[in-house]
Order: structure tokens, then C-alpha cells, then sequence
């Protein structure tokens, strides 16, 4: 059991007024350290994104951009239009631009999905990512489907197409790995799935952490963009904030049939990519980035697995290992989320993430992010810390 | 008249093949040199922004964020949230945090509120900028309002009062100053037109380029933001483009009723500004910024229209001067507005806007953005030049 002292109860206290007021997200680190200045935050592992490859961008961007005049340019003109970005990806994905939708962040292909496509009933499995019940439209039921706990919250295919056939949705949304619990349905899975709900009009796959993801001792990549061309009815919805550690700048895109972009871009959606993600994605058609991002994927892969390993090995926790870039974690019976995320801050400068607020998680859960490796260490020693000197 | 030569002829028509593909808007100067590698630009006359403002944001982002290691923080982390941006931006406004809805850019604000506020019939004045007719909902019809040449396209308000009074719309739109003509509406003729319109659901006032409009020897900004209070119906629209010269970063805000601003917010719109958007939003609420901001606005305003009196001394072309950052000029007769630009891009390396998709236009137009006053001087050479040698 973890134990506040007076001091630290009095931060704690106004740790969890941020994060009530944070409603299903978490307050920023920026929010956090502003608010409450006697907190030496160490390592953000609240923050879900590959490090290394925010190096990598970065280190482009100052030798293209800031070290010549190019930096100017990206911030006065105007950025090209969506088909025009859609064109540039489009070799890179293997799918025609007409299939490609540009979003501000994915978060705008959400919401475009959501207001624009879904109608009167979506099935989004629980524990989830809590956009995709937010930000239906107010006459749009949603019925949970709760991933179970004696499964580890993986996705049981058969259960689950059973449980889709019954209640007979017009859309369903997979995320794939799944946020909180990082579980990965493997691609003939996924397949199988598919063939069974050919009747359902939208199915969305939320691959915004596929890049973490990997079924082979390779570590390739297998993404679902390229279903779109078999399944008319699949929607692929893709951040670039975790894989490229760019979520500050707002990139994602959707993959879908050429109706529903069409129909989307037919009087909307036309400026809505700024200069900077142009940039990023003009890089990520050149395969000098694409191969050094290839490099910095990798290594966080290996690093990242290796992290779960040591995380698994410490006593009083239950880790749920998966292959997304963050692992759910269930606390020991007695101590509370918000007490765990308090004292982890405070005390170790660690900045963890509390589930309190996800629907359809049984006890008291946190998710942690994997980060730097050396930062992964700080992690692992206030953990084998917390517990035993309490 | 203006005659191409052959190799112009060849030229043009790869011009026009390109401005035909960009549909309502312009191609941009970095489509036209790369199609077009044969074209010499030297002064880029389509673009609408203040170079000067530019160079001032330039000037801050590089000792803030490129020479400290703060670029970073704004790549890798999550912006704020649409209600943070909104609270930093109410002082500045004077006018509270939930009237104020952050946009991806102006042009998300427009698709905001033509399709949610917008329903059966909006009143669109033309010439106007072409997306407040483009981006309707399918089932609103589009009822348009003539601004008349012999008034030199300004707006009468009597007029303009009876004509919506009898064709009672839900929502009319009133750009101010109104692009591509640049008339102005007086603070005391908009209040007139507030006053007899109670009845209509949405007044959309855009001010995208109200800071280049003065109705005093100060050039004070006079801006309608404020009678949001006062007129339940009244909607602005800003664009911070153009004033700030910061198209690439897509800022833009709207200024509206509270509950049409929580309507919006209520599932959707959470992280639509980027980590420099969010950046910009910051320095335009420091007073240090304002002040260096405040002296390059009224240069440039001095420079436009100084700029505008010299266009209009030109023989052969009728310059209709007005108070934003460009001006509408009319073509002698037997010259066509593509010829026109054409020639001016071919021979005098300066890009100007044809008019010629705008609706609402009897003759041949261009649109003559100010740019430096270097880029102005050019740019009234090649006009007294065109005309002469033919």
C-alpha cells in the first residue's frame, strides 16, 4: 500500500483537481509543472510517442529548414490542399489518392468519420480511447463491448463478430494495437473479422500505434491501408503523433472508399494541412528519412519490449504486455491510481498515466509509456522503489 | 491591347491549363515554377499578406524557439486545447473565453459554421472569396446580392437591408473589407445593417483583413468583434493569415454566441491548433509583440495605399482603390484578364490574380496584392510598362 504524507497529500490534492479538470485526457506536463511549481517531473511517461524519432525529424527539419531560408516559406504561404498531400502519400501507402483523406491530426478524421458517416448505432470496445464515444453525434447510440480482463483485454475474434451479428451496428471501431492495453489482433485475425462483418457499413481500424507492432523477427510493419482496396466498408484511421513523435504538429490521415472522401472533400477540408506537416509528409515519401526512420522504429521497438520484460519482473504489479508503445498496469489491491500517480511524481519525478477515467477497466490500473531507454531505467528503479520502502 | 509573341502564346497556355486545374483559387507561386521552370518570379502580387509581419514573427520564432531548445517542445507535445486558446485570446478580444471558437485557419471556422449554423438560405454578396459559396451544406440554397459597379462594388447598406429583408434568408455573410474589391463598411453603416437584420439567424461578418481598414488619421483597427455582445446573431470570422503574414501555420478564430461556440466544442474541435499556432496565439497576447506588430501594420498600411494612389495615376486601367491589402483593377476593353496575367508573369516576372472565375464581375479584372515596397515599385513599372509597348 503507498502512503501520502502531509506534504505530498497536499500535492496530491491539487494533482487530481488538474486531472478532473483534464475530463478523459490527461492535464499536459506543461499544465502540470505551471500549476504546481514544487513538482520536478524527471520523465513524462504519461506522453505516448517514439523519442528518437522525434530526433530524427527534428535534425531534418534544422538542416532543410532553419539553416536555410526554407523556415520563412513554411510559415508564410499557403500549404497545398488535401488531394495534393493525398497525391504525395499515395505511392507510399500502395492505394490511390482518391482513397485519402488528409487530416488535421487524426483526431479530425475521427470527427469527420463520426459526424459525416456514422449513423444510428457504433459498437467501440471498452476500455477504448475516448474520443470515439465522445465525439458521436448526439442521435448516435453506443453500445460497449467489454474486453475481458481474464483475457488479458485482447479481442477474441469469434466472440466478438458473435457479439457484432447480434446487435447489428452500422459501424464498429477497432483500434489496433488498443489504447489503454496495448493488445494487438494479428492480421489474419483481422481478416477474419472482415470477411465475417461484410453487412456492417463502417468499420473503422484506428492503427494510430501499428509502427509498434510486429508479428515476424523482422519487426515489419503490417498495416490494414491496403484492405481498403477488398473491403469497401473499412475506414483506416492513422495518426502520425506516436510513431513519429510529432504530435505537436498535427498530421494524420484516413484511408477509405473514394465516395467517402469524395464526399468529405466535396465542400470541406481544403486547407486544413498547416506547412509543417506538408514538410513531414513530403519527408515521409523520401526514402533517405524512411530509411533512418526505419533505423529509429526498430530500436525503439527492441527497447520498448525489453522495458515490458523488466516491468513484468517486479513484484506487487500486474503488467498486461502488448505491442503498442505503452503498457496497462494493475496496482495491487489497496492502492488507488490516483494515489500511485501522485507519489510517482512527487517523490520519483515519474509521470504516469491514471485509467481512473477509462470505462470498462475492473480495479485500479495505470498506463505507462515506454520513453528513452534511459528514462525507461528511472522508470523501472521508482517502481522496484514505491512498493518496498512504504 | 496586349499581344503574346509565340513562346509567350506556348507559355500562357500552360498557364491557364494550371489556374483551369486550381479551380476557384490561384495556383500558387510554387505550382507555377515548378510546372513551369521557364518563368522568371519576381514579385508574387496573388499573395494577400503583410510581408512585414512576417518578418516580426520570423524574427521572434527564431530567438524563442529555434535558438533555445523550446522548437522541440512545440514539435513533439499535444498543443492545448481549443477552450485553453480561447482563454488566452479573451483579454486581447475583450470578450469572454466561451464566445471565442479557435479555427485550423479561418476557412475551418467558415466550414464550421456553414455546416452547423447555416441551414436553408444564405444571402452571399458578390464578387466575394468563393468558399462561402462552395462550402454550403448541399440543401442551402445560395441566394446572391449584386454589389453594383457604378457604386464601385461598395456596399450600400439601405439597399442591402431591403434585399435581405425581402428575400429572408436564415444566415447572409459580409466580408469586411470585402475581397477581391477591398470596399470597406463603416463601424456606423455595419451597426445600421445589425440593428434592421435582428431577425436573420447568422450575420457572418469576416474581418480577415479588417487590419488593413482605418476610419481615422491613427489607422486605429476598428473591429466587430465586440457587438458579438450586443447581437445574438452576429458571427465573426478571422483570419489570421493575412495581418500576420502567417498563412503556413493555419490560425484563425471565430467570435460568436456561447452557445453556438459549445455546440461546436461539444464532440469535436479539441486539438485543432498546431504547436505554432498555439505559439502565435501566445505572442498575440504579449504586449511586446503588439507593440512591434502594431508599427509594421501601420507601415504597411502607409506603404498600400501610397501603393494604391500611384496604381491609380497608371493609364489604361481602372483601379477600384479600397482599404485592405490589395486592390481590384478593370482591364481596357479588347484585354482579357489571362492575357493580361500572362504577360505580367512572363515578361515582368510579377504573378497577379484574374479575376475571371469570380462571379458577380462585368469586364476583366485582376487582383493586385501590396507586397514590399521594393516588390510595389516593381510591380508599378511593369503596369506603366504593358500598356506601352504593345
Amino acid at each position: 500500500m503507498i502512503k501520502l504524507n502531509k506534504e505530498e497529500l497536499q500535492l496530491a490534492s491539487k494533482i487530481n483537481q488538474l486531472k478532473d479538470e483534464a475530463g478523459s485526457h490527461s492535464p499536459s506536463i506543461f499544465t502540470l509543472v505551471k500549476k504546481i511549481p514544487e513538482l520536478n517531473v524527471k520523465v513524462d511517461a504519461c506522453f505516448l510517442s517514439n523519442p528518437y524519432a522525434t530526433d530524427l525529424f527534428l535534425s531534418y527539419l534544422k538542416e532543410e529548414l532553419v539553416n536555410t531560408n526554407k523556415l520563412r516559406d513554411v510559415l508564410e504561404f499557403y500549404p497545398s490542399q488535401n488531394n495534393v498531400i493525398s497525391e504525395l502519400l499515395a505511392k507510399n501507402l500502395c492505394i490511390n489518392k482518391e482513397n485519402i483523406f488528409i487530416g488535421n491530426g487524426a483526431i479530425e478524421v475521427i470527427q469527420a468519420v463520426l459526424h459525416n458517416f456514422v449513423s444510428k448505432k457504433i459498437i467501440v470496445n471498452i476500455p477504448t480511447f475516448s474520443s470515439y464515444y465522445e465525439f458521436v453525434k448526439k442521435d448516435t447510440e453506443v453500445v460497449y463491448y467489454q474486453l475481458k480482463k481474464e483475457n488479458n483485454y485482447s479481442l477474441i475474434p469469434e466472440d466478438y463478430v458473435e457479439f457484432v451479428k447480434k446487435e447489428k451496428p452500422d459501424s464498429v471501431v477497432i483500434i489496433n494495437p488498443n489504447n489503454p492495453d496495448g493488445q494487438y489482433i494479428k492480421y489474419k485475425n483481422l481478416r477474419y473479422i472482415l470477411n465475417e462483418l461484410k453487412d456492417i457499413k463502417n468499420i473503422i481500424i484506428d492503427e494510430s500505434f501499428i509502427h509498434f507492432a510486429f508479428e515476424n523477427n523482422d519487426y515489419d510493419l503490417i498495416s490494414a491501408t491496403e484492405l481498403v482496396k477488398e473491403y469497401n466498408n473499412v475506414i483506416v484511421i492513422k495518426s502520425m503523433s506516436k510513431d513519429f513523435g510529432i504530435a505537436g504538429i498535427r498530421a494524420g490521415y484516413g484511408v477509405m472508399n473514394k465516395y467517402k472522401v469524395a464526399s468529405l472533400l466535396e465542400n470541406g477540408y481544403l486547407w486544413n494541412s498547416s506547412g509543417l506537416s506538408e514538410y513531414f509528409f513530403r519527408l515521409y515519401t523520401r526514402q533517405d528519412f524512411l530509411e533512418e526512420y526505419e533505423k529509429v522504429r526498430v530500436k525503439y521497438i527492441l527497447e520498448t519490449q525489453a522495458f515490458f520484460k523488466e516491468l513484468s519482473a517486479i513484484n506487487h504489479i500486474k503488467v498486461y504486455p502488448g505491442l503498442a508503445n505503452f503498457v496497462l498496469i494493475e496496482l495491487p489491491e489497496g492502492t488507488t491510481s490516483s494515489d500511485f500517480v501522485s507519489k510517482m511524481l512527487i517523490k520519483y519525478g515519474v509521470y504516469t498515466r491514471t485509467c481512473s477515467d477509462k470505462i470498462g477497466l475492473k480495479g485500479e490500473y495505470i498506463r505507462l509509456a515506454s520513453r528513452t531507454k534511459e528514462e525507461n531505467t528511472v522508470i523501472i528503479k521508482a517502481l522496484n522503489d514505491i512498493f518496498v520502502n512504504e
